[in-house]
């Protein structure tokens, strides 16, 4: 069986691939109809090669995890490759090595999803695959037990063994004081050691079911043959019993700036990380999210952003700087900023230099030419991007599965054209406030004591 | 009905109270005994007066609400007054108060509990109120929401309205990365807005009952003949269904000291307080526990400690200094420094000060005489207390609802006769480690900026 990368985990550790999850076509000729037992499917045609990209969407993740049992969605995800009474453990992975196809899954807070990349003759295999191990997961210690070893090193090496991983494990659990997004998605190790069978059954029937997934389907196909490909491959598993409302513990009001220091012998160059709570698009009002990802270009993404040219080009404080934002999830998402200052410089004198230019926007907003550049830029990355099947499956999986709409994903050009300079300033004024925030400082030597206060 | 102060989460705020729960006497003629339905008895004779204190302890708190519901526990404590079938709303307090009597109840994280103190003769009465409300609760939507009500304004005074409670809030949800400690007993606000009849009535059903609960009657009683009151009184009671192990979601390892700073005009000087995560009495091993207790004594209660000895007596950058430690709890508790500075003083200097009392005792360990005088003193407040039949009964009820047993409990002053200097230093090395540590910072004006670093 091939090895199972869940790229939601790394989205998790470099945030700047979640903006992917937002930005889509406006024209994208986009089908959306619901199978009778529930399952919600989406067809983006895209006739230009014979190749159709496939994925299973359901609505669970890490964020519905009973307290405890974290890293479940996940351990179950990679659980999914492990067989049904019809086929084997290792068989579906092993057709689509054979045809020549791409698979992959991964987990985030939000969703779990499966997809895989084919010749258009063998979607209907596929599909029978796929709605096969919908309800038909056969799992034993056998292969649950060594699996869970599996994802142990996965954690052990990408978390574990990665400075900056294990940072940001810390900083979303300062961050989030009630909501579980403060969990890693992977898991705490000591939880994820004592995940067995039985948890991932429980999880399993609990969450997965066609009236609790999302089919999206990119490519080569036509709406009408692809909808009795569907009935006739998923359209066969039985509804289930209504799934539980996602409802999370949500966050008390943020009153206090927190500090965290990490050192680790590993780390060759320190940097500091801020994230701020801020509302995603499922949870902001109207034009908020979307003045928040026009922010988060403007502040640090690319070398004509404000904290690229005021630290690394102005005053060569820095080697990197940026900042992200996280419009994709159920509830409150993240804004980042972060910096890695230049050999000499302190991590204090770096955060000086990034609040100076955050308190800027605050006092004084953007310029029109800023935001009409941003705003080009944003609207034409995603027109590029309609040159990519996967992403473009991506981006309305994850739509659909965080409380989004088709037509959310394709008015999004438009509601970032009609972002205004002041609502950017706004939404800087109303949620770059450091009471919102954690503040994480990477550094080699806890002898630094980067954490003295003066 | 008399109004209902929940000492426990006084207790929360006020952490030195908390040392009340460990202490207790090596030769008080305890008896103990369980009912067929699961009742724990625990008898403490104490004649000289005909008075008597009675005590009844659920094992359940905060730690076991599930999450989204934080405060149902406290919620439910206030909602045990509103009557049953049989006693109207408020005639159990009135009939209290008619005798003379006195009661209370309290919530804390690992337990509920109800306290009446009244004449001997009319024991008897109470355990019948008592034994009544333990399963047959009636609550209706007409007594239940203006209740939440009260609760809400109690946070409003407790909490919203008291600096010092906010920080403790923020500091313990910094404190606790996964584990239910981390926020607090009265509930996060937005969280107890929301709570209901069928989340109180559901908490109800599945934690109250005799197989959950401990009796204890401290005064004037003789055994044979309370444990056939008992029999005719909660014996009556039905056993539950077993009720589900307290498995607590446990802490990841804790590697980033953390920080956080509070603003409330309020504040008249500012202060600093640190928790660091350590062993409870019943995570502890053996020895560890008391060596921590005794660590805290040393370190900082009263004005022959090592922090008010140097902070406020040598270098009068102080006007208070103190340490406390939580023994009691089913998982890790905190053990916590604090100190207020003079007027011109910093925070940051405050702190430095801190820092080196606690380093001296790392490097050099304490002195015979202090671990003397400590032990000395600490045995003498637990024959001291022998007075008090509502601490006796406490002690014992607080240490059969977190693990401890009897024998535990009155084993208290030979197991700190028993602490030696190599263990108080060896406690102090391995937990007063800022990695697993908060450090909160009180001011009045955030413009003051304390979390500025150099």
């Amino acid at each position: 069986m091939r090895h199972i990368v869940p790229p939601s985990v790394a989205a998790l550790f470099f945030p700047l691939l979640l903006a992917l999850t937002a930005p889509a076509l406006a024209q994208a000729p986009v089908t959306k109809f619901n199978l009778p037992n529930g399952l919600e499917v989406v067809v983006i045609p895209d006739r230009r090669a014979p190749v159709v990209t496939h994925m299973i969407w359901y609505k669970v993740g890490a964020a519905d995890e009973t307290p405890g049992k974290s890293g479940l969605a996940h351990f179950l995800e990679h659980l999914m490759f492990k067989g049904t009474a019809k086929n084997p453990a290792g068989r579906f992975s092993q057709v689509v090595a054979e045809i020549g196809g791409q698979e992959n899954a991964f987990t985030s807070n939000d969703y779990t999803g499966y997809y895989q990349r084919v010749p258009t003759e063998h979607l209907q295999s596929v599909m029978e695959f796929e709605a096969d191990r919908m309800t038909g997961l056969v799992l034993t210690d056998d292969v649950v037990l060594p699996e869970r070893d599996v994802v142990l090193e996965e954690q052990n090496q990408r978390v574990a063994n990665n400075p900056g991983s294990r940072m940001g494990e810390q900083v979303d659990a300062a961050l989030y004081l009630n909501h579980p997004y403060g969990k890693p998605v992977i898991g705490w190790r000591h939880e994820i050691e004592a995940l067995n069978r039985e948890d991932a059954i429980e999880f399993y029937k609990r969450f997965y079911g066609p009236n609790n997934a999302v089919l999206v389907i990119a490519g080569d196909v036509e709406v009408e043959a692809l909808r009795k490909l569907v009935l006739a491959t998923y359209g066969k598993v039985a509804r289930r019993a209504d799934f539980p409302a996602r409802k999370r513990p949500q966050e008390p009001a943020q009153i206090v700036p927190r500090t965290l220091t990490l050192a680790d012998p590993r780390v060759e160059q320190p940097s500091l990380s801020r994230s701020y709570l801020v509302p995603s698009f499922a949870t902001a009002k109207k034009g908020e999210s979307e003045a928040l990802e026009v922010l988060a270009h403007i502040l640090g993404s690319g070398s004509n952003s404000r904290l690229y040219q005021a630290l690394v080009v102005d005053k060569r404080v820095a080697t990197s700087a940026g900042a992200w934002y996280q419009s994709s999830g159920l509830d409150h998402t993240k804004f980042g900023v972060n910096g890695t200052p230049r050999p000499g410089v302190t991590l204090a004198q770096l955060e000086q230099d990034i609040d100076d230019v955050i308190a800027a926007v605050l006092a004084s907003g953007v310029s029109a030419e800023e935001l009409e550049r941003t705003k080009s830029r944003l609207i034409a990355e995603a027109v590029y991007a309609r040159d990519s099947q996967a992403s473009l499956a991506r981006w309305y999986g994850a739509a659909l599965t965080t409380g989004s709409t088709v037509e959310d994903v394709q008015s999004w050009p438009e509601r970032i054209k009609a972002v205004t300079a002041a609502q950017v300033q706004e939404a800087a004024r109303d949620w770059l406030d450091k009471r919102r925030s954690v503040t994480g400082y990477l550094v080699k030597d806890a002898a630094a004591k980067v954490e003295k206060r003066s």
